[in-house]
């Protein structure tokens, strides 16, 4: 088995050699776009399964809305198109033929589509052009949709899960009578986000709004949660918009209000991607591979049989697998792995390499005493414990490999967040890596300015930023509160 | 409330107003697109946790591939570039830009692909380019794989459901050492297909074997379930493809045999799309509308209150909704229509245009009495029955309701299955609709010519068609067993 470039030798070396050795996912021929493969497709799918029915709870039902966009409706929204119309994949053609000159199949000139269509890189337009039909009256609202799809932004530089061409995600759609309504809503869902990605993924974020110059094309506020990696670098892992009127206006969809009157309906539209997957990998995980919280790992609990010659595999398998029908039965996924052709040694390696949680191995010592040894892969401790009463212990541990894991994330943020009040310090607490917490005299030039001298952002103003007057760490100008500041991914 | 064109009067057009009323998709702005509708989407959500859970029990994992194909792939197997390569969007550039004439947004002539893309119109290529790095050994084998995923065919003539440009579906994509073993999973997946047809959509098929002309491009057998449709055409229903070696030559995927040899792997291929949608709506509705097998409906149960004034009101509604507690404590999905807004009969209408199976009403007398009213979508009959004992009751009716309507269908098909043996019968039996069981010559010219003088095709070789001697109904030549024809969707 291959090692992993250690974190500390290159972190961005590290990532991408996890990515392909835990078999999560890899770079495909097409250009920027991965393979999804079943390891990292299982765990994308217990996120979307759990994402799902936070969304149907908070009321909103899915429905599906066409891959391709016709090229106009991009421009509908003034700030919209500036923000989607570049980098995009544009259906010019909709026919191939074979080369009359004998070169294979290439393009029929004579198919070319009157309009180009754009492969969706979010779907608001076409979904708000879809909306002008289905609302007439404050009774057809709220309407409350989400949509599981994939898009596309073509992209120069990508990386797995991180930044890729094509990449998975859901969007929500939802239209209200008033403001305060869709407000409400896109805290709403802001707040389903952060619960995720605390309760399930064992990553704290922080809450916050983004400043204008950051803001999703086409939105009046995009709030956000943030997280910060391992490397000291944050990474943005959901955004949910309040769009105001600007797609209403757009697109003319109007209702019938309470009073009698006409009124533009007002939007919200929010988001999370298989980025997730890379902030999930890069929260947790360490030198021997992936850490993953037992809530969304595919397998909870690995058993790994060690034996010699024959009868001793009988016996030592058949009693693990009583073990693991115990905890299947109290509803944990395992996995009873009793290849032949491996060595359990191998095996370990393995299971570490691919972030499940809890490893259980039983020797022939073990055998004799009623015993298995219970291996962590967060804390990497091990110990021997009797076979009698397993099931309670491991689900307790798995209990507490979900909280550990969060705890520490949130010790590692609390511990490279630094509150500072000059330049100097602003500078050497980025280059230590994590978030900053500084004033800012909230004009777009000098977020830009100071975005060009260090490469760090406004990742956000969190919600629970309290007033405190200051001044701006880089121009001296007054600041009524600090914002987050950090380099991202 | 609009009603429905009868399906006497015009089949075709009461399937797209059913469709369009009962809000399960609409025709989208882009050509030959549609949007699935939040009721439709649900219908089709269950469908597709349904079969994945059938997947997933017979041992395969989902995992993604990329959207794009290199136009080149397609190329690599002579006959699927000839089945697929003609109609499908062809992504040429990658970057729009502001029309330096002020024209809006245009085209970037500079951002041309070197090669272009095609938007999947089915994976096989892309995926077996991937496995080519999966597979070195026997060990690898068995690959089982299936993905969900849109695809794109360009259609000229498009159907909501039935035959749309873009589409969702599930792609099997499998690996094995043998042939035995690919025919043997060819095999298990239409069985799994079938069982899902008949136990979930309570829709019987008919397992067949395609002709070598009916073949998906680049299979060496096309396995089909075909399901017989109200107006007496015939609706292929899911495919599973034994590939044979085609792919593995195609993209040089070879493994280490047992035998210390290099042998090319053996593939199969499998899907099911929101056709099924179709099929379903197509198999049990009437002229009243939507008609919905229990297991695979949204809802279940509706309850609908009738009262006069606040108080009885509040009567029904408390006792109805003690009702749907209970109903919804027994996993019986429900939904309690208490909008004041809208009259009882309306609802009726409502409930009925959308399938609901079961509907449960209350009057000022049922409430005095201790009853509620029961009636079947289905077969439209009314009964009034005491409160008491209602859960069970309600249970028995809906596994009551599945299995009639597959009873139902299943008499339909066999109603309209005619054995015929000279040409003026075989014309007669396919202007009354449905299948007809004749003997074919067994050459790919008759079966052109019966399809163009009839509209009819060779739905398929049924898997349990004996062998029986004859004479081709449109050339006498001999025949070694009869097929099924049928003029299909």
């Amino acid at each position: 088995m291959a090692t992993l470039t250690s974190r500390d030798t290159d972190y961005s070396k590290w990532y991408n050699e996890l990515v392909v050795q835990a078999d999560l996912a890899q770079h495909s021929d097409v250009k920027g776009c991965m393979v999804i493969k079943p390891y990292g497709y299982a765990i994308w799918e217990r996120m979307r399964d759990v994402l799902d029915a936070m969304f149907k709870e908070t009321g909103h039902v899915n429905a599906y809305f066409p891959l391709f966009i016709p090229k106009s409706y991009l421009s509908r929204e003034a700030a919209h198109v500036e923000g989607f119309a570049k980098e995009c994949a544009v259906v010019t053609h909709y026919r191939l033929m074979n080369d009359p000159n004998g070169g294979g199949i290439v393009v029929d000139p004579k198919a070319k589509l009157e309009e180009e269509l754009v492969v969706r890189p979010t779907s608001e337009t076409i979904i708000w052009n879809t909306y002008k039909d289905w609302i007439q009256s404050y009774r057809d609202l709220p309407l409350l949709i989400n949509q599981w799809a994939n898009v596309v932004r073509w992209e120069m530089r990508t990386r797995l899960f991180l930044r890729t061409t094509e990449f998975l995600w859901q969007e929500g759609h939802t239209a209200h009578e008033t403001a305060e309504e869709a407000v409400e809503e896109t805290r709403r869902m802001l707040d389903v986000y952060a619960r995720f990605a605390e309760e399930w993924m064992s990553m704290p974020v922080v809450r916050g709004v983004k400043t204008p110059n950051e803001r999703f094309a086409g939105a009046l506020d995009t709030y956000c949660i943030e997280a910060m990696m391992q490397d000291g670098k944050a990474l943005q892992a959901g955004t949910s918009h309040f769009l105001g009127q600007n797609f209403a206006r757009a697109f003319d969809v109007k209702f019938a209000t309470r009073e009698g009157g006409q009124e533009l309906v007002w939007a919200t539209s929010w988001g999370v991607s298989t980025r997730l997957m890379g902030a999930l990998i890069m929260s947790h995980s360490d030198d021997a591979g992936l850490v993953l919280p037992p809530r969304l790992a595919p397998i909870e609990v690995v058993l790994v049989p060690i034996y010699k010659g024959a009868d001793q595999m009988e016996d030592t398998v058949s009693a693990l697998r009583r073990i693991a029908d115990a905890l299947l039965a109290a509803g944990i996924r395992v996995k009873l792995d009793d290849d032949d052709t491996k060595r359990s040694g191998w095996k370990f390696a393995e299971y570490e390499l691919k972030g499940v949680p809890l490893r259980i191995a039983m020797g022939p010592r073990d055998l004799e005493n009623g015993t298995v040894e219970l291996a962590r892969r967060d804390t990497r401790e091990k110990t021997v414990v009797p076979v009698d009463g397993l099931t309670d212990r491991v689900r307790t541990l798995l209990d507490d490999i979900q909280t550990s894991l969060l705890t520490r994330a949130a010790q590692r943020t609390a511990d490279t967040t630094h509150t500072v009040d000059s330049w100097d310090d602003f500078v050497a607490a980025l280059d230590r890596g994590g978030f900053v917490r500084a004033h800012w005299d909230g004009t777009p030039e000098t977020e830009d300015r100071i975005k060009d001298e260090t490469k760090a952002t406004i990742r956000c103003i969190p919600l629970d930023t309290p007033d405190e007057p200051g001044q701006c760490v880089r121009t001296g100008a007054p600041s009524a509160r600090r914002v987050l500041f950090a380099r991202a991914y």
